[in-house]
C-alpha cells in the first residue's frame, strides 16, 4: 500500500484509547508550551502587520486569535496563531528533524476549536496525530531537505495541520488521502526568510493551508493519490534523498512527540548553555552586578559564528549575542521575553556586564556546553561548567519549569488568575467539554465572547 | 545588485509607454484567451467544490468570480478564477518553459480589478509585467525545476501575481522586494497532482498567494531581501541548476509574452496535430461519418505513451485519447469544450469512428506533426499530413481564431451579445476607464452588480 494511504488510514482509524499515557502527557506539555508562546508572541509587530494586511479579507469572525482582541475566520486565525507562536523563536524543537511542529498543528487546531465544538479528548488526539504525521513526513526527507534550504516547520507543518483538522472533521480515508495530497502540493517555506517576518509566516501559512486542504478534501476536491511518495510527489521533488519507510515503521507504536524539546530562552539554541550557566551563577552567588569586572566565556566555535554581536541596541540583536545572554543571566537570573526587549538591551547594568564579557571558541566544547568565568571586583572568581544545556533532550524542562515559562509570557497579555486557569486547563485538557473555552480564555478579557452551548 | 531587487526595481519603475505595441497586442490576445478559458471552465465541478468548501470563509464579497453567480472576497475570487481558467487544460503555454502563466497572473488581476478601480492601461501594464516576472523566474530554473516534478504554473505563477497586483497597488521598490520574497517562500505545486483537481488548484492558489504577498508587503511585513537568488532562496532550493542572468538579461527589452501560444483544443498538446488534421479533412471533404470505415494515424511515439486510451466513457478520458481527437475532428469538424463532455464521448457516431481508428508511433514524426489516413466505404482515401500543428509558435492562432475559441466557451455561460461585447472590450482594454466593468460582464447577467463610479 502507498505511504500516503497508509498514513491516511492510520490517522482516520486511530483511537484516543490507543495513545499511550506518556504520549498524552507530552502532548499536554507541548500544548502548554506552544500556547504560552502564542500568547507571548501575540503583541509582536509581525502579528499586527499581518492582521492589518489580511484582516480586512476575513470571513465571518467565528474564531479567536490567541492573545489578541481581534476575531477572524478560522483560516485567518490559523495564520495569525502560527505567526505568534513562532515569531519569538521560543517554541518547541524535535531534535531528530529540527522542526518546530507544534506551532502549525496547534495553530490550526486552536482556530478550529474556537469556531466549532471540540471535546478535549478529540483535541488532544488530533494534536498527537497531526504532530506525528508532520514529523514522520519530515523524517522521510531529513536531512537532505533541510540542508538544501527548506524551512521544515513550513514544509511539513501543512501535513500536520491537514491531518489534525481532517481528523476532527471525521474525514474518510479517501478524503484524508486527498487532504494529505493537497497539503503536499502546498508544501513551501525557504530558510532564506530567516531574520525576517517571513520565517514566522511559515507555520502560520502551513496551518491555514493545511486547514484548507482538509476543507477541500471533505467537499470532494481531489488530489493525486500518492502526494507523498509518487514519482512527482513531495518526497521526490523536495529532497535529493529520502526514506519512505520512516512513515510506516512502527506507526502508532513509536511517537516523535516523546522526543519533543522546549526552549528555556527565546533565542538561538546555541546561546542556551551560556545563559543557563549564567543563571545558575546568579542563583548560587547573587553577585551584585556592579561588582562584576569581567566575564570570560568558553563556547563551541559555532556560537561565535552565529552570535558574536556585542555592540547592540535592539532586542532582536540580543537574540544573536552570546554576551547579552550571559549578561541577562548574571544580572537578572533569567532569560525570558523581557530580557530580549530594546529596554533590556539598553539597560545600563546589563550593557555594562555585556561589554565586560569576552568569548573564545573551543572545539572541545560541544554545542550543549559552555564554561562561564566571572571575575568580581573583590578578586573572587565564580565559575560554572554546563555539561548539558537546560531544555535539551537529556535535561528537559520540568512541568513546573514549563509552567513558569508559560506564566512569564502569558502575564504580558492576561491577568494572573486567568493564566493560572489556563495552565490548569492545559494539564486537564482531556477532560474539557469544549476546548473553545480554553481558547476564549487565551485572549484579553474584554475580547472574550460568551460561548453558546455547542453540544453537537 | 541582487536579481530580486533588479526585478523589483524594474516592475516598480516600468511605464506603460515603454511597452512595445506588439507586446501590448499579444497581452490583449492572452487576456482574451484566458478570460474565455475562465468562463468556459467556470461550470466545472472543481470550481463548484472549491466554492462549496471555501466560500463560507469568504470575507466581504466585493469581487466577481469569472463566469459564476457567486461573489467572494478578492483573494478567494483569485483562487476560483485560477481554477476555472486552467481546469480544462485549454489556456496558454510559453514554450520556452512550458508554463501557463496567464492563468495565475490574470486571475489575481481580474479579482483585484473587480474589487477596486483599475483603468485599462494600468491593467494591461500590470499583466505584461506580472507575466514577464513569472516567466523570467521560470526561465532561471527551467528545465531542472520542471524535470524533477514541479508544476511551473504553480511555482512561478505566485511571483507573477505578486508583481502584477503589487504594481497596481503602487508598492515601493522595497515593498516589491518583500512581495517577491513572500511569493518565493510560498512557491509550490507538484506534477503528482496531474489528473486530479489539484492541478488546476495550482494557478488558483498562486494567484491568491501572490495577491496576499502584495498585501502583506504593502503593510510592511518583511521577507528575506534575496528571495530569488539567496543561498537558501527559490532558485537554489527548487532547482538543481539555474541561470540567474535570465532575470536581468534585456529586461524591459525582450518580452516572453511575444512567444506565448494558445491551445486550439482543450486537451493534451500532443493530440493537437491529429485533431487539427482531422478537422482539415472534415472541412475539405465533408465525409459522411457513417461512411468512415477505418482511420489510420501515424503520430510521434510520445502520443501513444500519453494518449492511447480508446475504450472510454467519460469526457476527461477523451482528453487522453488520440482516437477521440481524430473522431471529433472528422465527425464534428471541431474540438472545443463540447467535444470533451461525457455526452460527446458516448455519442454513437463519434464512438464508432473512434473505435475504427488505429495508431502507430513513428519516430520520424515530430510532436508537432501527424499523418491521418481515412478510408471510406466507397474505397476513397482521404489523407492529411500536418507539418506544424495549429496553435504552436510557428502557426499561431489568428485573432479571429482566438475570438472563435472565446465565443465557443463563453456562450456556455453568457448571452451572445454579451460575448461580443466582451471580445470588443478585450481588444480595447487599454481604453477602458474601469476594468471592473469587463469582469462584471463576464458573469451571468442576473449576477451583475451596479458598479459605483469608482474614480479614485
Amino acid at each position: 500500500m502507498s505511504e500516503t494511504r497508509t498514513l491516511a488510514n492510520y490517522i482516520v482509524s486511530a483511537r484516543f484509547a490507543d495513545i499511550p499515557d506518556d504520549v498524552r502527557h507530552e502532548a499536554k506539555r507541548s500544548i502548554l508550551n506552544v500556547l504560552g508562546c502564542a500568547i507571548g508572541g501575540s503583541p509582536h509587530p509581525a502579528v499586527d502587520l499581518a492582521i492589518r494586511a489580511l484582516g480586512p479579507f476575513s470571513g465571518e469572525r467565528t474564531a479567536a486569535v490567541i492573545g489578541r482582541a481581534e476575531r477572524l475566520d478560522p483560516l485567518h486565525a490559523s495564520l495569525m496563531n502560527g505567526i505568534s507562536s513562532h515569531v519569538e523563536d521560543y517554541d518547541d524543537t524535535t531534535p531528530k528533524n529540527y522542526s518546530h511542529t507544534s506551532s502549525p498543528v496547534s495553530s490550526a487546531l486552536f482556530a478550529y476549536a474556537s469556531a466549532n465544538h471540540v471535546r478535549g479528548r478529540e483535541f488532544l488526539e488530533a494534536f498527537v496525530l497531526g504532530f506525528e504525521a508532520a514529523s514522520r513526513v519530515g523524517n522521510v526527507v531529513y536531512p537532505a531537505h533541510y540542508d538544501v534550504g527548506w524551512h521544515m516547520t513550513g514544509t511539513i507543518g501543512v501535513f500536520g495541520a491537514a491531518a489534525a483538522v481532517g481528523k476532527l472533521m471525521g474525514l474518510s480515508a479517501q478524503e484524508m488521502v486527498w487532504a494529505l495530497g493537497l497539503a503536499a502540493t502546498q508544501s513551501a517555506g525557504l530558510r532564506e526568510m530567516f531574520g525576517s517576518m517571513g520565517k514566522a509566516f511559515h507555520p502560520g501559512r502551513s496551518a491555514q493551508n493545511g486547514y484548507s486542504a482538509a476543507l477541500l478534501a471533505r467537499a470532494g476536491f481531489t488530489s493525486g493519490e500518492r502526494g507523498i511518495e509518487g514519482p512527482r510527489g513531495f518526497a521526490h521533488v523536495l529532497a535529493a534523498s529520502r526514506d519512505l519507510s520512516k512513515i510506516t515503521t512502527r506507526l502508532g507504536v513509536d511517537f516523535d512527540l516523546r522526543e519533543n524539546t522546549y526552549k528555556p530562552f527565546p533565542c538561538g539554541i546555541v546561546n542556551h548553555p551560556t545563559i543557563d550557566g549564567a543563571i545558575q551563577i546568579h542563583h548560587e552567588h547573587h553577585p551584585d552586578p556592579s561588582s562584576i569586572v569581567a566575564v570570560r566565556l568558553r563556547v563551541a566555535p559555532l556560537v561565535l559564528d552565529l552570535c558574536n554581536q556585542q555592540n547592540i541596541t535592539r532586542g532582536l540583536q540580543g537574540k544573536f549575542s552570546v554576551y547579552h545572554g550571559a549578561a541577562v543571566g548574571l544580572v537578572r537570573g533569567k532569560g525570558g521575553l523581557r530580557e530580549y526587549t530594546d529596554d533590556a538591551v539598553n539597560d545600563p547594568q546589563i550593557k555594562r556586564v555585556r561589554e565586560s564579557a569576552a568569548a573564545v571558541g573551543d572545539p572541545a566544547i560541544t554545542e550543549d556546553q559552555a564554561h562561564i568565568d566571572v571575575e568580581l571586583n573583590d578578586g573572587r572568581r565564580l565559575t560554572k561548567f554546563v555539561e548539558q544545556s537546560l531544555g535539551n533532550i537529556h535535561r528537559p524542562l520540568t512541568d513546573t519549569q514549563l509552567e513558569d515559562k508559560f506564566r512569564d509570557q502569558a502575564v504580558l497579555v492576561l491577568q494572573a488568575t486567568d493564566v493560572d486557569a489556563l495552565i490548569d486547563m492545559c494539564w486537564n485538557i482531556d477532560a474539557l467539554e469544549d476546548v473553545g473555552e480554553l481558547v476564549n480564555l487565551a485572549v484579553p478579557s474584554h475580547a472574550r465572547v460568551a460561548r453558546p452551548s455547542m453540544m453537537s
